[in-house]
């Protein structure tokens, strides 16, 4: 099994010349995710809370509606291997892939598609009503979160290369974070563990982004109840469109005193 | 027509108190790609410069293995849509969505599949073997890549949000530049103007990307022929394994004076 990181061996160039040196690297690692026995995705990650990862994908894609629609998770062991295969069981009440927008967005999207129709996909699909969320967080506790993921982050430091996800209270607490070098996966490791702990819909929490805030996070966050995303860099377009269509608050640009709210901006409040 | 980048109403706080104001943000909208009516995949993109990325993306997924072999790009008009669908023709000789490292990748990778298996079936698929190009690159010019870029890039400055891809000569000029939120789009943009303007293999050249060396990356570098890739950020484990297993030279961490040279450092020399 992989680990986290890899040490390679390296040419290093800097002013004072050229030297042969060691460096450490983020791993990267195929995972498939199968469905009784089919192959049911691929994605390039980071090894580790694979188990997460993959009940975070399932849930955000729609394959399940809760945690508890899984009912076994485990890696395939029938021909030696590297640990970047799960089988995944399902109760019999679970949507399953065809059922999941993943499979839909991609076959049977109609040549009306566009940013709106796959919105409106989007907000058809999501289960929860982040609307209703009461959740008020000051910017100063937003102001800290940002630092808060940095000082939680073990792997970072060591590699430079890897992504992170951190999901706090509304008081500032970090209640888990999980790292990735992709991402979406970040935040679908933090969603499954949440999914496979009972505690989707994530109401009344603070999803953060280390790096950019694109439409797949926001959407991940909504399908997870999330009221609250935030991001350390910027937005796009859409990521900003479905926050404001769903009623869920996206600050980004969060750095030191400054921060920019493109939707919600009442629940920043104090 | 959605353009690169759109304003947005936001909220702003900032050491001096809250204020409203505009933004600029980058845009992003989905495009499905649609071969001989079938649709073939759907990715989150940049809206420009579309008929390279689908070039890019199906050369890099093995579905064209030349530029001639696709015949006709044009924007679906069946119903009213919002340039967001791309029919294209291929001709009969083309392998096709069926026999495209995609689709195989996803659907028929065994028991056995791990980082190597993959790159093993990265490899096999590459038409080109880049371990014969003889570019030499001196670390001089290598350094200079990275603000050429920059100086380059007029999106980024508006909205900060944009990742960009650099094709190069070995003698530092500037061949081609594209930009999209996603970093893998850029890298197809980039690749799909070569395949249609019969450059590829880029053989001689240098593609720089302006953040992390992905696997994804390298193996559409690969796969285009490019002898050489830099980045600006750091690299992954599988990008440096795949690189070193293909003869590719590697550089990262490219920043002011100092370079990493993860793979063939041989070819960056003088």
């Amino acid at each position: 099994m992989v680990g986290v990181t890899v040490q390679r061996a390296l040419v290093r160039i800097t002013g004072d010349g050229r030297s042969n040196g060691f460096d450490t690297l983020v791993a990267e690692e195929p995972l498939e995710i199968r469905i009784g026995g089919e192959a049911a995705a691929v994605t390039m990650r980071t090894p580790g809370n694979d188990f997460e990862l993959a009940a975070g994908f399932l849930l955000t894609e729609g394959v399940v509606e809760r945690g508890d629609q899984i009912t076994e998770m485990r890696y395939c062991v029938d021909e030696p291997q590297q640990y970047n295969i799960l089988s995944v069981t399902l109760t019999g009440d679970a949507p399953g892939m065809a059922a999941s927008g993943f499979r839909n967005f991609t076959t049977t999207s109609s040549c009306g598609l566009c940013g709106k129709a796959s919105i409106d996909d989007v907000r058809r699909r999501a289960p929860f009503d982040v609307r209703a969320d009461t959740i008020t967080v000051s910017p100063s506790i937003l102001q800290r979160l940002p630092a808060a993921l940095r000082d939680a982050q073990r792997v970072f430091e060591r590699t430079g290369g890897l992504h992170a996800a951190g999901l706090f209270t509304a008081d500032g607490e970090l209640v888990c974070l999980r790292e990735d070098i992709g991402r979406h996966n970040a935040f679908d490791k933090v969603i499954g563990w949440a999914a496979t702990h009972q505690r989707v819909p994530l109401a009344g929490h603070v999803l953060l982004a280390s790096g950019r805030a694109s439409f797949e996070l926001v959407q991940k966050a909504l399908l997870a109840g999330v009221p609250v995303i935030a991001a350390v860099s910027a937005p796009s377009s859409l990521a900003v469109q479905l926050a404001e269509e769903s009623g869920m608050t996206l600050v980004a640009f969060l750095r030191d005193e400054t921060m920019n709210i493109y939707a919600g901006a009442e629940r920043v409040t104090g």
